[in-house]
């Protein structure tokens, strides 16, 4: 029999309330206490009979070595502010509009070397010898009168984003916290030193649970508080240049890159842009030193006999944790924060022993969009059910082994419902865990592949969060497809050539021109339409949403616009009518909120039908393509009706039976079979009873639930 | 004393209707008539006293010639629908999807010695080797298997476009009309000696009016009524094409063009976009060729006496009347049919002794949206007096010399409100003109320079009338100036970085990224950005609406984003906080519904002015830059509020006094001062009573004006 009220459950404990860690350990049935970023655990909890996790962040919380050091500090490239040239001569301040807390110019010789003074009005760079750099600025000579010119100069960070957003947002007043980069010989050195003393210091850890690794995501403040947080990329390589690195990574490929490859005109190389191919080399190099360099620390804390865990966030650049590198590192657990169904998937999907989930809210007084949690005006047991929602029908599909929470524990008193609403979840995960472990939930026999430019280097996620990502169709898309039982891979575009979509049934391709997610020039190869159309003419599906195959160039935006019927115009069909048309009803039940219109979609082809319009654009289309099937829609926004218009979609498109899997007659209800323990897991998203059906492989069955219930049923 | 009652006024006469024709004549106080397409006049109206417009189409109405020598006809190049490749080999039927009562494939091998097949998907021609024709379709070879072929090729157009127009929306059942290439030695000779056979025949005519020239604006049907009419472009150049003037332009500019030259992937090259190289040595080649054999049959109608006047509309390709060639035709008169004020610009700006409009409604049963206006449910009183509010506000700018009627005049009994209406037009039009002939109206020390591609070779108009262009933001901006009291002049991309901007005050670019009217790749070079910096720089305003000035490939999309302190994002700024603003009151009336909230616009400096906003994104902005200032508009959709806002902004940015040129402190009324007559034109666009008070050089003066009124105040 299993036990449902203790077991795979992370507790933050604190020093100075450890009769709440006591007592809140045995409400949610912790079997390990952790400390958190700022929290201490007291004696007598390591002490209570608890595994013990041990929350370190490497690079952090060497400011005296980083004083001594400060060579050894962590950098990157900004872009100075334009200046237009009046006349012969203009001066540049490099920090103007940063925030000077964060930076500091690296002016020393290896530095300039890489600096690059570029007339951006001519896009061409200027040549050397017509600038000097004195006093933070950048004097220049023999300008193009009524030119523009920036400086890509490159930067100490000297505040560690993470502790800098601390302090900026909560008004932390402690010490500002400066970060190593373990490409230093000194500072890797010391490191390794300092872990080996660590370890030996705390014997009672159990794990090691690294705060990420060594590269923050790139998050990039202004000086200014109309523009205080001026770029944030949660997967950006952006922090992790230094002219060693720039060095090795010439004397490696043969080419040296340069300060534009990195500053782009400004607009860094952002996660949801396609890379170019010195971006995609320079990837490829991080991630080999940040696997090497992790791997000698586990290798420490796996000669002390602890355990090394990682947390996937913050600092996790370069060790992607689907990438090919990652299980070279040796982890034993991969610990993902979680708001959504897809993080489920993310780290479930990573090859490592240990998968655990922490949960959100975090214990703090406010959450991450500024709004209160645990202070007045909030309510985190509202948060936390609405979070749970989204990870519960993920978990439904693939269980992870752990769950828990992180912060200040002390902020839960005053706060009940909280506290039974973890232990409420924390029951329900492990009755959902139990039956993973007794057999897998029933699969359909679909198989969908998302393609985009990083294909399985980044399966799920798009670069953060879904609350950061959430313009982008994409995400939405995936969110719906973490819950629903079908067989999901992603696929990049070197994939599909290389034959991908050999076991595949419906190909998802949903993002805007030009970017990552769409793919951009990815689609300029012949190659590529090429081989979906035939994908699609011998008997798959495509799905495309937004701006999917979108390039300039060919005689249509879209390159499968022949396989869908539509295309968008971006003023390139000036003169041209598009066919009219009229909307019929579609053979699945369609979620119009889920599609908002896009302007500019028409249909070019005559047998492209039309299942919902808005402002005389199609937003939903069908078509019938050789033995297979084209489909557009204008957008996806996920909601439970979102979702279960997808799963019907993908039903229609597939010709399958659903019933196999679970498969219920109402809306805002969604259900897994578990065929080894006979049990249909169905759960409610309404705030509000209901009553469903749910068709298996065993017969109909009529379930009431209760609000947001969560049901398991013997059949 | 002007005889306001009589003169400058053209009726068009029907025989079988002589009472109505004479009885209208003299109501309208016409001193011409004409005939129409369709009518004819009787001897009784002929000799009536009045003189008299003959109404010719020199390319139609020669069917027997045309039969004869069916290859004197006229053609265009055409695209097949694109097939894909299932295997090695496909068969493209080259008329499928087109009106076959349109169009017929010239398989001559003159012809098909240009005929190019593209694969589309590769995006390259197919070598001639690999393919054949036959029976109207090409066999393809060696084909590259889920590849999408096409085929470009030449046809014969069997049908006169306003003639197939007429038959198909007006249920004509008459002979179908061809029409012939005056590029054909055999039909140049024949049109030649018609036309002197027709003016012998016809000595009581005084003024041959030439229904525009040789060819038609291009419009190309398709054979499904669900997109009937695939092409419509007024200023096209791609009806004028044949093997012979292929060969013509190779010869004399040394280059061959192909096939893809005209049908460009299919999109053709539509007005709208910015135009190739070899389009503009196309256009100017065909001007040259239209202006020449006009000057010939100019020559003759003069030969015989009589003068000859050219109708501006269908086939005028080629006689742009602003353009370098039109003066050197020797037409007496341009008459341009007019909805819009812009139009009387228009017509008041070529170089030709008689300027005469032709208004609107015609004298139709539909008008050319198809409702309905001359029949059951139109009130065609209300139509004509909706376009004259337009156009009066245009000639108090600048007058014409004539005005008239066109069509079946029959059709006006039982409208005797269209009569009195048509009545009250053209005793107003005679008092503006009068105001005129004695001295020009003040206009302010204002100087509007518009830019687009195209610059002064289409001032004023885009491509055809306002509703078929108003989806265009630039059309809404020449409406607005066409009644305002400014100097205005258009200028191409070439004429700025020729000293263009010397004596401008304001300059102003509106359109969307890549269209004809924003620039496109025009903005690449360096030295056009620099020059309209230097321009604002130095005192100068830049108003900039929609995507002003957007190429890719610089630093920011708006190659003026630097003066504007806006930009717009299409992706690229993924992961880029834009600075947050505030909105102000602005220093001028704002016309929030002028400006539709465009999104991905973003303020990108920390003192551009947000002086509306919406959707979150900046609707209307306002900048310092240098001594100078940047104003971005998100839209601007014409209506007397947004012309007004217009005028306010131009008054503000230049620091001027309106008072000089007469303005109203009314949003719905406006004003022209005549000095030499110490005269206020007050013109009333509010379909009520309104007052108001007219600040001119003489002092305010307070006006009481009924609905749409227009007053002649001596001051």
């Amino acid at each position: 029999m299993d036990d449902y009220r203790r077991g795979g459950f992370t507790l933050p404990g604190e020093a100075g309330y450890e009769k709440l860690t006591l007592e809140l350990a045995e409400k949610w049935g912790a079997d390990v206490i952790r400390d958190s970023d700022g929290t201490r655990l007291s004696p007598e909890i390591v002490a209570a009979g608890y595994r013990i996790y041990s929350t370190i962040c490497i690079i952090r919380e060497h400011n005296a070595f980083a004083q001594a050091h400060p060579d050894a500090q962590q950098q990157c490239f900004l872009l100075s502010e334009a200046v237009l040239a009046e006349g012969d001569g203009i001066r540049i301040p490099l920090l103007k509009g940063y925030f000077d807390e964060q930076f500091e110019v690296n002016d020393s010789p290896e530095s300039i070397a890489y600096w690059q003074v570029w007339d951006r009005t001519a896009n061409k760079p200027v040549p050397r010898a017509q600038w000097t750099y004195a006093d933070g600025a950048v004097t220049v000579r023999g300008c193009e009168k009524w030119h523009r010119y920036t400086v890509s100069f490159l930067c100490w960070r000297v505040w560690e984003e993470i502790n800098m957003y601390n302090h900026t947002t909560n008004h932390w007043t402690s010490e500002h916290l400066r970060q190593l980069d373990p490409r230093h010989p000194l500072a890797w050195e010391y490191l390794r030193q300092w872990l080996r003393d660590w370890c030996e210091a705390n014997p009672q850890t159990d794990v090691v649970r690294l705060t990420s690794l060594f590269y923050n995501f790139v998050w990039i403040f202004g000086d200014d508080m109309r523009r205080r947080s001026r770029f944030v990329d949660w997967a950006s390589y952006d922090f992790t240049v230094s002219p060693a690195a720039l060095r090795a990574f010439e004397a490696e490929y043969g080419y040296a890159l340069t300060a534009e490859d990195f500053i782009n005109g400004g607009r860094l190389q952002a996660t949801h842009r396609p890379p170019t191919p010195a971006k995609r080399d320079w990837m490829d190099f991080i991630q080999r030193f940040v696997a090497e360099k992790a791997k000698a620390l586990v290798d420490i804390i796996h000669g002390y006999g602890k355990q090394a865990y990682v947390f996937y966030d913050d600092s996790w650049v370069g060790m992607e944790p689907s990438g090919k590198y990652f299980p070279s590192i040796g982890l034993d657990g991969l610990i993902k924060c979680v708001f959504s169904g897809f993080e489920c998937r993310l780290c479930a999907a990573a090859q490592v022993p240990v998968h655990e989930l922490r949960f959100h809210p975090y214990l703090f007084p406010v959450g991450l969009g500024g709004l209160p949690t645990f202070s007045e005006g909030g309510h985190p047991e509202r948060d936390a059910l609405a979070y749970w929602l989204h990870v519960r029908r993920a978990l439904a599909r693939q269980s992870v082994d752990r769950i828990g929470l992180g912060g200040y524990l002390h902020l839960t008193q005053g706060y009940p419902a909280f506290a039974d609403a973890v232990e409420r979840m924390a029951v329900e995960f492990r009755r959902i865990r139990a039956l993973h472990a007794h057999g897998a939930p029933a699969v359909l026999n679909i198989r969908v592949a998302v393609l985009h430019t990083w294909g399985s280097l980044r399966p799920w996620t798009l670069s953060g969060h879904f609350h950061e990502t959430d313009g982008n169709i994409l995400i939405h898309i995936n969110e719906a497809l973490s819950g629903l039982p079908v067989q999901v891979k992603f696929v990049s575009f070197e994939d599909v050539l290389a034959g991908a979509l050999r076991d595949a049934d419906v190909l998802i391709n949903a993002g805007l021109m030009g970017d990552a997610w769409s793919g951009g020039d990815a689609w300029k190869d012949p190659a590529l339409a090429a081989e979906v159309t035939r994908f699609v003419h011998e008997g798959g599906s495509f799905i495309g949403a937004g701006e999917p195959s979108a390039a300039e160039g060919g005689d249509t935006l879209l390159r499968l616009s022949h396989i869908l019927g539509v295309d968008v115009d971006k003023g390139q069909y000036a003169c041209h009518a598009p066919w009219a048309f009229e909307t019929e009803k579609a053979p699945f039940a369609v979620c119009g909120a889920a599609l908002a219109a896009r302007p500019g979609v028409r249909v070019t082809e005559p047998d492209t039908r039309v299942l919902l319009a808005g402002g005389g654009a199609p937003r939903l289309t069908l078509r019938a393509f050789g033995r297979g099937r084209g489909v557009y829609m204008s957008g996806f926004e996920y909601s439970p009706a979102a979702a279960r218009m997808l799963m019907e979609l993908l039903l229609f498109l597939t010709g399958s039976d659903a019933r196999p899997a679970g498969f219920s007659d109402h809306a805002m209800v969604e259900a897994a079979w578990f065929p080894a323990d006979s049990t249909l897991l169905v759960m409610n998203s309404a705030e509000e009873p209901v009553e469903a059906t749910i068709a298996c492989p065993k017969g109909d069955v009529r379930v009431r639930l209760a609000p947001l219930e969560t049901l398991f049923r013997k059949v």
